[in-house]
């Protein structure tokens, strides 16, 4: 039983991945070089895989357009309550490379470490959007039954944390930081996010 | 009005550019650089995109898992009725980068030059998997009102010949084979499809 795992050594994906060996799936981690200003995130990511003894792919992606914060610093506008952190149609993206990795190895899973709850309002982490791609898929895809699944859309940071930790995921191992300095910035929505889920 | 249109360089595509244009639209053509045997393509696409002054981007991707003859020639499983040239999720990822194009610089419309009565029996060429890809912007993007125009859809190959000489496309100038050589196959699906088509 193969699944396609987003993996960008956040808590999050990490938190994710676990979840999805235990449930029993053979993970294939997808991880992305898209530009992003926090790339020490991929290494972390790499890392991690590692741990479990997943196969993963780094894919690179270059988007000439930038049109975030994370890929151009002098991007600061906010449009329609979301912040300039997000990059244009990325889980998009990502999730269509995840597609084309399970058709190519017949997965028949996709697992998507996205939270709606404590989150930054990025539009493509809420469950409409999931349930969206899982219809793409019904729709276009050459092998429609491929699933999507994001068991943390609709848990709180702390649930994630809780779970991370019955998990046995090594939290201290994991990057959330969009700054990607030598310490995390505790500044950026990223880790504040995880700080509140650390607070519990 | 801005569109962002996926161009290959093929008789469709190029065709569908001329229709954009045609509606007013001041089109950007997103061309992909993803391994194809017939890379041949990339240089009638950007010639096409010269052709009629608009602006293009050339964007490499890589997938490491291939999945496809026209990314592998060892490649020649049919699936699922489908045949071998298939590239997994090829056309959603395309779709993806080009809604990403789409937000980061503000186009109202993504143009598709899919067609799905004389094609190769491609799930992601029919009209379903097209009004998914809206359902995905209208659920998950930031700019959800952007719209998605496949206007060759339910068209035949001869009335796409038609449109085309009635637009002006210059079809000899338009590269359809899938194997890239000095002068077209001819008994390639994509060959035999334009051959039907130009017969009328």
């Amino acid at each position: 039983m193969k699944a396609i795992l987003l993996l960008s050594g956040g808590l999050d994906s990490t938190t994710t991945l676990y979840y999805a060996i235990g449930k029993g799936y053979q993970c294939h981690a997808l991880i992305f070089d898209y530009g992003q200003k926090h790339r020490k995130e991929i290494r972390y990511a790499v890392a991690a895989a590692k741990r479990v003894s997943v196969a993963y792919r780094v894919v690179q992606i270059k988007l000439p357009w930038k049109g975030s914060s994370l890929l151009d610093p002098r991007h600061k506008k906010k449009a329609k309550g979301i912040p300039p952190t997000y990059v244009p149609a990325r889980n998009t993206i990502f999730l269509s490379f995840a597609l084309s990795y399970a058709e190519a190895i017949g997965a028949e899973a996709i697992f998507y470490g996205a939270n709606a709850i404590d989150y930054s309002g990025y539009p493509d982490c809420r469950p409409e959007f999931v349930r969206a791609f899982q219809n793409l898929i019904k729709a276009g895809a050459r092998d429609c039954g491929i699933k999507v699944s994001a068991p943390l859309i609709k848990k709180t940071k702390a649930q994630i944390v809780q779970l991370a930790k019955k998990l046995g995921v090594p939290i201290d191992k994991t990057w959330s930081c969009y700054e990607g300095s030598a310490k995390p910035c505790g500044v950026c929505d990223s880790c504040k996010l995880r700080e509140k889920g650390l607070k519990g």
